[in-house]
């Protein structure tokens, strides 16, 4: 996918463009369409993050991290978790 | 409606709930369910902001600011002018 990262004061506007038909990006506007897809928050420690959660029953969709644009370790909590709103914890240098 | 802010570095999130079956919000979740409702920027001065978008054409839901959460000014920019992501632009003190 082609990403753009648009920086605000200390947060980003993150845009996402599949390149593929059947990527994750394209099936995601197929069913929702185009809008806000997720909110992710920068930790300092994402295996942490990722066992604090787990140890509150936290439903996770990436039990441990994977890799995000720009280099990010990046996993996504269940939306279930949060009332449908796609949660991303993301850390990056 | 019920709105908590939670600060988060210099940004905040925005929860929002319906006091009234009928209300704006009840409405929204009604027809698209929870999740991630609108994204908001912070400006200096939001009726130069308003004025800026009107020149360039960018269609709003108001033309004019309105009273928001928290003593705010606020207006929102038409989702169509954003691929149906709900812009606000806000100006608070």
């Amino acid at each position: 996918m082609n990403v753009a990262f648009i920086p605000i004061t200390d947060s980003e506007v993150e845009l996402l463009e599949s390149v593929e038909p059947d990527g994750p990006i394209a099936k995601y506007i197929e069913k929702r369409g185009e809008g806000i897809q997720h909110i992710a928050f920068r930790v300092d420690d994402i295996n942490q993050c990722l066992a604090e959660l787990k140890e509150k029953g936290v439903r996770l969709i990436d039990q441990t991290p994977r890799h995000g644009a720009g280099g990010a370790k990046i996993a996504f909590i269940h939306p279930k978790e949060t009332n449908g709103a796609l949660v991303e914890i993301c850390e990056r240098d």
